[in-house]
């Protein structure tokens, strides 16, 4: 009858008598990168399952509008939260607070130990290891580290694993060699082209985000230095064409669509189940190497 | 006081009071295409400046989860919409819903022309036709036209200027020449490579989404054709990185941004002075020709 004369119950109403949304959110910094795209996808592919609707959420890299969204969604206008850190994110009080509320918060891929909880990520240094000793293997020498952000945990961790890497099999790092890129793609590019015009040239590109992938590619075209036979290049990159570029670009992938399916499951086992406790532990899933013709594979 | 005590107002009680949810939604079909990821920074920089947070909502081709979610809506969840329809949408009743509980619909890329309302698009049939005349112009004569879905206005009107720009150059187009993709690569690079063993092969192929001019790439690899000697390739793409496939890929790019943008524009216009009237009508704008190598460029 409800149904019938087009009746739908009042959403705030039905929250007030403390009923579920059958909402969750996901909040996260971009959906440029291919990454998140993926990682949604294996959200989604959970939440349709429990018949849950999912709100996306950019927060672009910015710390006070990630705190202002979390605050909007207090008082039952979802019931969980799935997230992954914003850049220039050094404050949890807005997660905490959600926490207190019954809100469960699991975090997956930019993550923070600050925050009691589960947390889904990569083995981020181990990959930026693996990625550095492809290098080394390939005939690098001297190799150049290209990221996005300072803070981030993740790409202090795949720095963290080149240069144990370059520890290793002693070889040195210059200062310059490590470049912090930002989301201006032509600063990007002017960035590597002076890198690559130095005096003491890196023969190895290591970027952490396809972004500065592309940046080193055009920056060989401006030098007209040849990849890979003058400088190769390897990259972290969920991008289904990174087979199809010219050339083939070497990747390391990250298995995002399962974070965001295993982010997404034990989220809905704490919605389900009232017993369910949330640990503070990390869940790691491994990256994996796709060698191909930019590192002369 | 409210703020020290870490107050917050129940948003739910507001929107009862007929309060502003300072909170727009953008339903759209998905965003593995990146056309979208384009559109939703267009509208985020109209919606940072005015205040608003966007929320995003996917219905990956779903009318039933279209539905569903549009009703979730109802009740002051949201002050507005911005929509591109599923292309499995053909019953528009839960749009006009909406509309009559005043909350305003602004259709983008997807649209219908059975929804009184102001449509964003671009001009599908002259794009449609131009890519085809350009093939013709490179020494085509038997082009394919690849789509995805047979009901969507946006590929049917692609394919009117593709059949248009045949017929204004004589020239005549196969049945088998149509190929309707689907969401499974696997299966599409099975058509494709099915056209391109047929007896009557074409020197031409049309992609209406990147995802299958990935396709017709990979079909020729298998069936040793050069690209772009034996069969050209064009697609409407808004990858970044069209230039550095190999070979680099001729496109047709939609101006996605500025799509977004404008319909979050005129959404604001009709959010923020009661006296603003949405007519009935379609805003178009136009996609750009980049040749490159795929076509012989």
């Amino acid at each position: 009858m409800a149904k019938e004369m087009n009746y739908e119950p009042n959403p705030h109403a039905s929250s007030l008598r403390r009923q579920k949304s059958k909402t969750i959110a996901v909040v996260i910094p971009e959906i440029a990168n291919n990454f998140f795209t993926l990682a949604i996808n294996g959200i989604e592919s959970v939440a349709q399952e429990k018949g849950y609707h999912v709100l996306i959420y950019l927060t672009h890299e910015d710390y006070p509008r990630e705190v202002s969204f979390l605050k909007h969604l207090h008082n039952g206008r979802v019931d969980g939260l799935l997230m992954s850190l914003s850049s220039t994110t050094t404050d949890y009080t807005h997660l905490t607070e959600l926490q207190t509320k019954d809100i469960p918060v699991i975090l997956f891929d930019r993550v923070s130990d600050a925050i009691n909880t589960i947390k889904i990520t990569t083995d981020d240094y181990d990959s930026g290891y693996q990625a550095t000793r492809h290098l080394i293997e390939m005939g690098c020498d001297k190799i150049a580290y290209l990221m996005i952000s300072k803070s981030l945990s993740i790409g202090t961790k795949r720095m963290e694993g080149y240069i144990q890497a370059m520890k290793d099999h002693d070889l040195s790092i210059e200062k310059e060699w490590i470049i912090y890129g930002s989301n201006d793609n032509e600063e990007n590019l002017q960035m590597v082209c002076n890198l690559l015009k130095g005096s003491n040239r890196p023969n190895g590109l290591f970027a952490s985000v396809e972004r500065l992938a592309i940046s080193a590619y055009q920056a060989c075209e401006q030098l007209s230095l040849r990849v890979p036979e003058h400088v190769k290049i390897i990259s972290f990159s969920n991008l289904e064409i990174a087979a199809w570029l010219n050339p083939s670009l070497t990747t390391i992938t990250q298995p995002a669509f399962d974070m965001g399916q295993k982010a997404a499951t034990i989220l809905f086992k704490a919605l389900e189940k009232k017993s369910f406790t949330i640990t503070d532990e990390t869940i790691i899933l491994k990256s994996t190497l796709n060698v191909r013709k930019s590192t002369g594979g």
